[in-house]
């Protein structure tokens, strides 16, 4: 037994209270699944690949429920019964549900299978033909060569975000078959089809199906691992909402010589309300935003003093010699609202550009929250500010008359959104994930109070208040949401052993609800 | 006689001291072009139409090149002797010389054949795909109908800006000729091809051809008129130059929840920076920017006392409440510097709008310069600005350890720019021709100050300082620079009147040099 292994079954023994044997038994499996995934690593990467070369635009519905009925297709093959959960205009719910005999509890696995949208033109590969390249970008003929590199990454949409789950864990229930070792737990797999497009009609489905969230503990498996590239849990996540901005100038195109200085200028007109929103710092100047933002917890507090930080790191890696924040850490700054500016658009620059005052310019945010601010509320701050910037408020294109009888007409767009959410960090069911992850990992995992990114964690507490962790498995630098998103395989092969993990040690290294607390 | 040519043989008689036989002839000929154009209509709208199918980019050199050729030959036509006068890499100015015997002077006519880059998604019918629309936008078969309505525009790009002038002035001299109406003057047309690319050779080109600016008054024909529909005459245009700017953020794209509030938002930094330049109302903030501005002189006060204001017709055809300015009619607005941002370009808005910090930011700029600024001393003003911002200034795109070592990096390219240039209003050579003008379309001509938009009449004084002013003949409302460019068709004839006017008149109108100042 190497070294390693020799601390872990010391640790196992010891902290989680296992005998001797049943530490041993865990290590054996972990060791049986990582033998299964070396052999098979190249008919996983190919039922990826095949998972990624399907668009998957919440909006594109021959090209959702091409990927439902793929995905379908690979539940039943792992024995998974599987439900689709519609409401019209949705993409499916995926619902697998894969019992164990004598299994006290249900672990929910929620991962969606849409994608955000796709600007091909800004891909080295389109997003859509996965392709594998090595560190250089280098293109891999993957089926070609003896041995993956675990360096190499697959680029496609989604490959990332969040399609990897769904592949580890078929992968994992492929590796604890072959090693002919049990299940400890039920298992209930959840895949929406549209995350990226807000989870619009996901509490419409799950108003009409109710049971689907029964579990012990909902692990939504999205975003990325930490910087440092060691295992994290999320006890929370940011909520969001977000708004299209337009803003109006004169009713048609205007020769910028003829008019300039009296036409006024949409562009600007934006760059100043977008201005009286937020400060280059990250400081959200609308009046009472923060007014409602629950302080963080004493229990939270310590959690993000032990987070590391990986601010000198990604300084580096992404050219930042400032950010944002004053010098608060990444870690903390993500604990607090934010607001995005994440794209503006009018007129043209470049080889486009013309001499010419806009008729409209249009910005685009979104909006991240934290507990206990709502979308609503947010939506009421934001729009009392654009008023006190002066503008007359529309929801739909203004007409003339409109814009004759106001001096500054914008038209507000918002999208649908959703709460933040918080899990109890000390909870035993979700200590014992974070234990079969260390498992899994061999060392510590980082406990993160929240994860920077939005997810519908709110949603699966249903009305048993299930605690709901995030459990990311991606790269940090893995261009999710961008052009060339991208999976490193190494964090598909954690992936695999981390889930394998869960899915036989979760009831043994849990710790009764009796001592909860713990 | 009717009554408004016995009022009009009157004030010419008075006003210009003709002779009463000098007057009648002068009218004559202005109905027998009138008549020839009428009976000639179609032919010249289907001349026109060829010319407006050709793509005329400045950058499009095998377009431009098919535009000079035909011009060449429409000049051939009538029997101007033409050269091309060419630099390397740059369009060819097209030098047309029409010699009248025993004339005492020569005019100088410019135009320029390239247009405003095309974003052929925003044109109703393609830009370079010439209709006849009526004024409810229905296309009308023009070559099918017995009479062509005045009404009816021409849509297509360069229709107004700026073959109109080419053709009318096609259109004049063949009915001069078939009028048997003599010319009393040479003329020498200038057709450039790069002046929406802000004229970056035609120095060059002059310097070359010192000759080719060899006349007695340069008229540029180029803009709209009044927006009463009055003809006007430009003593002056703005200068210009402009202005690329890219702000950077992170080296990749981030995902706007993991990232938002600690990495560097670039289009919020965008944002900012543009408010630093200017305010809402149009006004200038970049330190000492109106420094050396040169006050209006008396005559160019008087001038614009007179000049009518279109400023309420305007603001309700263009739907503006409140223009910038704080109440300056748009007259006097021109007359000021402008700074006016023509594009804004970052991440995505609307349906392809995702959750990303993008990696930079774009605007575009351009700015209007007047006496006695010059582009060197705005864009080192600009520069200044943009350092007391904070700003780290680069010319060519910055390395990873540019972007490390700066906290806000931003890359500005410039266009070239030139001066702006006034006449002297009094100047009696330009007096001739407003009067020419005058009698062409049977009424005052409107005098304005100066352009707003920009031409380089400064290249055209040459060292003997010849007179140069502007003679707009495009409708006000032709969507110059945007989508759906036209050429209203009684503009078209006007114009014919006018250059027919000016060919016949201008030394009969003429006050003698030694009687400046009238």
């Amino acid at each position: 037994m190497p070294k390693s292994l020799i601390f872990l079954t010391a640790w196992l023994v010891c902290t989680v209270s296992f005998s001797l044997a049943e530490a041993q038994q865990t290590l054996d499996v972990q060791e049986q699944v990582r033998a299964y995934r070396f052999g098979h690593e190249k008919e996983i990467v190919g039922e990826f690949i095949r998972l990624l070369s399907l668009p998957n635009h919440a909006t594109d519905t021959p090209g959702v429920q091409r990927n439902a009925d793929l995905i379908q297709n690979m539940l039943q093959k792992r024995g998974v019964k599987v439900r689709l959960l519609q409401v019209p205009g949705a993409p499916p719910v995926i619902l697998g549900e894969l019992r164990t005999p004598d299994a006290r509890s249900t672990i929910g696995i929620y991962a969606h299978y849409d994608g955000q949208p796709v600007d091909p033109a800004q891909w080295t590969n389109p997003p859509f033909s996965p392709m594998v390249r090595d560190r250089s970008g280098k293109q891999i003929d993957w089926e070609g060569v003896a041995n993956l590199d675990p360096e190499w990454r697959v680029y496609a949409r989604s490959a990332s975000d969040d399609k990897a789950p769904i592949e580890a864990t078929m992968a994992a229930l492929d590796a604890l078959r072959a090693s002919n070792a049990p299940l400890s737990v039920n298992v209930k797999f959840m895949f929406e089809g549209e995350e990226e497009a807000g989870s619009i009609h996901l509490p419409d489905i799950l108003k009409e199906h109710p049971d689907a969230l029964d579990a012990d503990i909902w692990l939504l498996c999205d975003g990325p691992v930490h910087q440092s590239r060691r295992m994290q849990v999320d006890f929370g996540a940011r909520g969001e909402t977000d708004l299209e901005i337009t803003v109006y100038g004169p009713a048609r195109p205007l020769h910028s010589g003829h008019y300039g200085n009296w036409a006024p200028n949409p562009i600007v007109l934006l760059t100043h309300l977008i201005d009286s929103m937020r400060d280059v710092n990250g400081k959200i100047l609308v009046r009472g935003f923060y007014d409602e933002v629950r302080p963080l917890t004493e229990t939270e507090k310590q959690t993000l003093a032990q987070t590391p930080a990986a601010d000198e790191q990604l300084k580096q890696e992404l050219a930042i010699r400032v950010p944002e924040g004053g010098g608060v850490p990444l870690a903390e700054q993500i604990l607090k609202p934010a607001l995005n500016v994440r794209g503006i658009q009018a007129g043209h620059v470049g080889l486009q550009a013309a001499n010419v005052i806009s008729t409209e310019a249009k910005a685009s945010i979104d909006f991240r929250l934290v507990p206990n601010q709502t979308p609503e509320k947010v939506r009421k701050k934001i729009e009392d500010q654009i008023k006190r910037q002066g503008f007359f408020i529309v929801h739909d294109d203004p007409d003339m008359a409109i814009r004759r009888a106001h001096m500054h007409v914008v038209k507000l767009e918002w999208g649908s959104g959703y709460p933040a959410y918080r899990a109890e960090i000390s909870n035993a069911r979700a200590q014992a994930i974070v234990r079969a992850i260390e498992t899994a990992t061999r060392g510590p995992v980082i406990q993160v109070v929240s994860l920077g990114g939005s997810i519908p964690m709110y949603l699966f507490q249903g009305k048993n208040h299930t605690p709901v962790i995030g459990v990311p498995i991606a790269n940090h630098d893995n261009n999710q949401h961008a052009a060339n998103e991208n999976l490193r395989l190494q964090n598909l092969w954690d992936a695999v052993q981390v889930y394998a993990a869960i899915f036989t040690d979760f009831d043994r290294s849990r710790v009764q609800p009796s001592t909860a607390g713990h």
